[in-house]
């Protein structure tokens, strides 16, 4: 029997001993590193005697930039002194509770590089039939590696954030107009947070050991402006407004059980992409629009691992450095309410779908609270949590103070 | 009678009294910043006594960092006193030149987050006639709008950094192949080194307060590697194994009486992108394929100026940061030996080109050296100089060893 008398903090719940997620709270002495038990935050640097000297050098700073460099041994080590003195009958010196609805959390890592992939076929099929509905919905390149591209790293924000609609320039009958984006929308994803050495040409294989851990990611989108802006060099202003991840980054040690083959290509590899040991990942996505459950997105169908993506993405020797984070790309299953983003869920709009309270829905209106959460099987048939990605939309800057500087 | 008695500190050569770029040395103390005087190095911290406490404070650091966040105020207090001490008769306290050819310069600032800009017209015809022959030369969106991306801020590296030619996937007749790049191209460009407090919407007339100084840029590019992988969101490994900048951050101040009208845009332009005072840039930019002068790009025929590009890059909300970096695209005028990279000056390698020594280069080979400069006019026709760009082309990695590990 725990010291940490929390009912939420039980091995079938996702934030029991078996998942221990990183982030970082305001406590009385500034903010801090805390592990997340239960509904309950656990700051480090009161426990740093019980941690040891070396451990609570890693641990003692206002982020986990300096645990993110210190590598996977560090992280081996933390994680299991940590089981230890969450699990022990006795609390242990420094040991103090902050529930989590009194406590603010803070971006957990200073964002070094941000790469977006596109992994999900189902999305990749159904944005193609949606935006090219007279092409092939595959680009030929897709099947033979993970595409992605950069997204801005000073822009992601934690869960809890508001997102102000952005402006921007969308495609009009008289040519291009300004104002407000008429479409903005979602994108359910799974990101993962870098760490170790700096180092290119990461192979396969060598992945694991420069992910620190996993977080969920709501890449927020204007699509209309994303339309009239993405030819030729990919999205930009359309995604660039902000990008939001989890308040608490769960350690990857913790999926190891939750490990699944991904879906099958129609093609070899080339052998830069090859997996030994596959990296795909049994994690249950939900998107709540509002309260009502509007998707159920699957990670485990997604085509490329997060394995691949490292690989390619330092193949041609660039490197990766902690405190980079790459995500996924959307995630969608075959089915309509397992897509992850609403361009896909109302086919552009097309299809309106219905709220619990009986209001349609295309895309995102002011005062919308969108909440992506997730879970994976764990050790014993536990839960392993991601702790949530929630945000709500506020209107749009009216942009008067700042044009009048112009 | 200046202390400096060093022949290239003149009025009329490009590092001169005018020009005081910045950048961080190595010295026997550490890494520290230092203004550049004609082909000498004139270290900061020395001089912490006769810049006074408050501008120490800005420049004791090992990188332009501080100073970047410190704002314009103490960038022109600086660059006031900085002037004053080079130029007197007695070498102040401190007052110690390094010769730039026994000194090794470090990459000046931490950057934040890099975008790269496709702001030329004659630069963006050209690639559309190669890429899309069949197709308009422009995409519609490009005379309404700077069109430009997110690329790797980890591997921005310093003039003078070798390039190792990246492997990567290209298209082949039985599907994709794998191998160093074939086709290593260069983009001669101009970046913008931004300061001064977090903000979004930076309108364009408040551009030149976020913005610290300019560089030239080297965004290496491998074509077939760019050519397989672009579809549908833009450039990745084909840019991100190595952007080169500048050792030395020549201040925007010293650009005033550079500005220039850029040419017109075909239609009119939506109100944030309006200009009061245009902020074109006369700056004369060469390149130098293994010291044969290839090209002379000309950037006052940029259609888009930084100000524009700022304005664009910040309209929907998203912050401009101390340490952010973007460049212009490359720089290509309207006559063949004005383009700024090898894919147009060579016509997608069709038409050979013939350094002095009679070798035919199409594309980089391996041990090929680039080097690009500029200038600009500067007060009482004095000239201001943009710091060289240099970079070496050395032999793809084997990759063995990581390959070992997979």
């Amino acid at each position: 029997m725990s010291w940490i008398h929390d009912p939420a903090f039980r091995r079938d719940a996702p934030f029991g001993p078996q998942t221990l997620p990183y982030g970082v709270v305001e406590t009385e002495d500034g903010p801090g590193l805390a592990v997340r038990v239960g509904d309950h935050a656990l700051p480090l640097r009161p426990l740093a005697e019980s941690l040891g000297a070396e451990l609570a050098a890693h641990t003692s700073a206002d982020s986990l930039d300096p645990l993110l460099r210190a590598g996977r041994p560090v992280w081996s080590a933390l994680r299991a002194r940590l089981t230890e003195l969450v699990t022990a009958e006795v609390a242990p010196k420094g040991g103090t509770l902050l529930p989590l609805a009194e406590t603010t959390t803070r971006l957990p890592f200073t964002v070094a590089d941000y790469v977006d992939f596109y992994s999900s076929r189902h999305h990749a099929e159904n944005v193609g039939r949606i935006f090219r509905p007279d092409g092939a919905p595959l680009l030929p390149n897709w099947t033979h590696l993970p595409v992605g591209y950069h997204g801005r790293a000073g822009t992601v924000v934690v869960s809890g954030t508001d997102v102000v609609r952005p402006h921007g320039q969308r495609r009009g009958e008289q040519g291009p107009v300004f104002g407000p984006c008429e479409r903005l929308d979602i994108e359910a994803e799974v990101g993962f947070v870098c760490g170790g050495p700096t180092e290119g040409r990461v192979s396969t294989g060598q992945a694991a050991e420069h992910v620190f851990g996993v977080v969920l990611v709501n890449d927020w989108s204007a699509r209309d402006i994303q339309a009239w802006e993405y030819q030729p060099l990919g999205p930009f202003l359309s995604k660039s407004f902000a990008t939001s991840i989890s308040a608490w980054v769960t350690p990857l040690e913790a999926f190891a059980v939750a490990r699944v083959t991904p879906p099958a290509l129609p093609n070899p590899l080339l052998d830069y992409l090859v997996e030994d040991q596959p990296w795909g990942l049994d994690l249950s996505l939900a998107v709540d629009w509002n309260g009502t459950r509007v998707s159920a997105p699957p990670f485990a169908e997604m085509s490329w691992t997060f394995a691949q993506q490292l690989a390619h993405m330092s193949v041609n020797g660039a490197t990766v450095r902690a405190g980079d984070l790459f995500a996924s790309g959307t995630v969608s299953g075959p089915q309509k309410r397992q897509r992850g983003c609403f361009l896909e869920l109302t086919w552009g709009g097309a299809e309106p779908i219905t709220l619990d309270d009986g209001s349609p829905r295309t895309f995102l209106q002011d005062g919308d609270t969108v909440r992506i959460t997730g879970t994976a099987p764990g050790e014993d048939d536990s839960l392993v949590g991601l702790a949530e990605v929630v945000g709500t939309v506020v209107p749009a800057d009216s942009g008067t103070e700042r044009a009048d500087r112009g």
